[in-house]
């Protein structure tokens, strides 16, 4: 009998995962997966990188760094988030093993096990996963067209107790839901935030991808205005704008909390990968990042645009979805009460995945919602599986 | 006032970090850290790698993998870790970032915040980090010149309340004491072990870097036995044998533990990182590894000889040190009660810098020892910066 710590024993296998190694059969249409398309990683680029490395470089890339990151990579990683309007002077920047291990960090600087954290439903399941891994207990705030139920926000935070620890939200294409917060909602929330000490994690790994320029201004960043009285403690990824396979994500936070964020760090992995971090340094200094997020724009426009087209062609009308603006999801609403689960055993019959609701609900439960993916998929793809999603939803409804 | 979790309130920045600066200056001779040689590291071989690499691969090393590793090095690695004689057909592999990782995940797996968990005095500082992190209390046993002090182990097991939840020891070229841990200490140590439900982390990073050939029989790992009834979780790294800066590592551990370790990780940061992965991959498929090692055990060889050359020379008789047989540090005694950090001060007025040894030290007093590295410092370097060590030491004793 294996003495395991009481506190890891509520970690579960998500669905999700078990789906993962069906969603990429080489037979399987995957709606499922999160990544990037494969065909749409930069390798020509990579390969310039990588022959303009002097063997100084090399060195760097293979020795350890220190724990925040490159130097190098920190200065330009700074310069571009700068010219996003992100206050990088008066904040700290770390660089993490991913995103995900950004806000792993965060919410153990934050949580003791059985504090409350606020999370939206539907939420991002790497971000639950670790709030649970630090044993938070998930207050969810459910999801509107344009960012959270605001009468719902202001009642769970006056009833919630203990007070909330963080608020965790996603502001652009969000993933499962595919929306963007609104100016507006991104405004009440900070008023309601105001003078009650609970930091905001904002994670925006999406944001590059924007389908319509005319959205920008609607998706100006708590952390771009920095309001005064409210940690708002920023993360972005590397992962969907040059590779996921690097692990490089970063934070940028207010200095008390970088300080205790870095020293968890430590104990964590005492740096992020020294040569992906060489790569990303060059990615942004030789400007390949603009012209490669301009062309990601266009592709994974286009991919969203096959996928509306698809599914307002095949979906029964009982099905509704938000049309996506930007990033990698569509959010299918499904008749109040259908079991999404039963959906896909048919889908994965006719040889076709997605993600069910309940993955992405902090309790568990609500199902009658179903994510649909076209990141990885090209329109050839999704003219030929959603069809057959559509199909596996008659079956069922 | 933020507030942060209690849970992390006791974490602090160690002296070996703030040292870590000092130590890269270039024009300080150091023998603090515990990385490779920048001038050893196998760059021919990284670029005949890279160019081996077909598209493909090339896209796989941009994309997610899976939590518990490529599938293609986790067959390379097995091959490589089943010749050294490890059961790696009866335990699960996982590739982790960095091994550091391998241990803060199964720090957390076993370890409730209070939870005892026995450790060498002295011991790895990046472990006891992590312990920290999971909120373990530390129960130390002392080193001798063959391994822990088993008559204090047997004293720990029998009073330690509540019962230890691991036993944390790194059998070969100890960081920083230098040490092999003798055939006979391990075969004890199981011996103690059995039937106290007490698992084993060996974390064995240094093994590769013998100096003489005819202690590989004494380096037998408690992993290679795998005895009946003790749950021996090994872990092991690329960092030693090919560069931290791809920041891989593995654990070897039985199906049971694995399987909660892989939900851990999954919460930390998805996986390791890929691109890394691939080139770690090829390095053992291209049979590289096994040239590559045989190199640097003539290297740190040399650099150990030259070391043990001018400590013989230049230090005061009252001072002694185990010769080292391996690895990367030299453990010099001081006499008791000597002040290392007034020995630090002192040296580093001269212009070279090495780690105290309370850095070391669970209960983080214990200074009369220092670790003078000579992993990344030529002969040339050790022949002009010991004579300053031993003037520092002179100047305080």
């Amino acid at each position: 009998m294996i003495r395991f710590a009481h506190s890891v024993a509520s970690l579960r296998s998500s669905e999700i995962r078990d789906l993962m190694s069906l969603a990429t059969a080489p037979d399987m249409i995957s709606f499922a997966g999160g990544m990037p398309g494969n065909d749409l990683f930069p390798l020509e680029t990579i390969d310039q990188i990588y022959h303009s490395l002097t063997d100084r470089e090399k060195q760097v890339a293979l020795q350890y760094g220190p724990t925040a990151g490159l130097p190098s990579l920190m200065e330009s990683l700074a310069d571009y988030l700068e010219k996003k309007g992100l206050p990088v002077k008066s904040n700290r920047l770390m660089i993490t093993t991913g995103s995900l291990q950004a806000i792993h960090i965060m919410a153990k600087a934050f949580t003791d096990p059985g504090d409350t954290v606020l999370v939206e439903a539907p939420s991002f399941i790497g971000a639950l996963s670790a709030f649970r891994a630090c044993q938070a207990e998930l207050v969810s705030v459910p999801l509107k067209g344009d960012g959270m139920d605001m009468a719902k926000l202001e009642e769970r935070l006056e009833s919630t107790r203990p007070t909330p620890k963080f608020l965790y939200y996603t502001p652009n294409f969000h993933n499962p839901a595919g929306i963007i917060y609104s100016r507006e909602v991104k405004r009440q929330m900070m008023e309601l935030l105001k003078g009650r000490n609970i930091p905001v994690i904002e994670d925006d790994v999406y944001s590059d991808l924007y389908f319509h320029e005319e959205d920008l201004p609607e998706m100006t960043l708590m952390k771009a205005v920095d309001p005064e009285g409210i940690n708002i403690c920023y993360t972005g990824s590397f992962s969907k704008i040059l590779g996921p396979g690097l692990r490089l994500g970063w934070m940028l936070v207010p200095e008390e909390i970088y300080k205790r964020c870095e020293l968890i760090k430590q104990s964590l992995d005492a740096c992020s990968p020294s040569l992906s971090q060489v790569i990303a340094d060059k990615f942004i200094r030789g400007g390949y990042i603009y012209s490669y997020t301009a062309e990601m724009r266009k592709a994974y426009r286009e991919r969203g645009e096959a996928m509306i087209e698809a599914l307002e062609k095949h979906l029964p009308t009982s099905v509704s979805f938000v049309r996506p603006r930007g990033g990698f999801y569509t959010w299918l609403q499904l008749p109040e009460g259908t079991d999404a689960t039963a959906i896909l055993k048919k889908a994965i019959e006719k040889g076709t995945v997605f993600v069910t609701g309940k993955t992405f609900d902090p309790d568990g439960v609500k199902n009658d919602y179903m994510r649909v993916s076209f990141c990885n998929t090209d329109a050839e793809a999704i003219q030929k599986g959603i069809p057959l999603i559509a199909e596996a939803i008659k079956d069922v409804i």
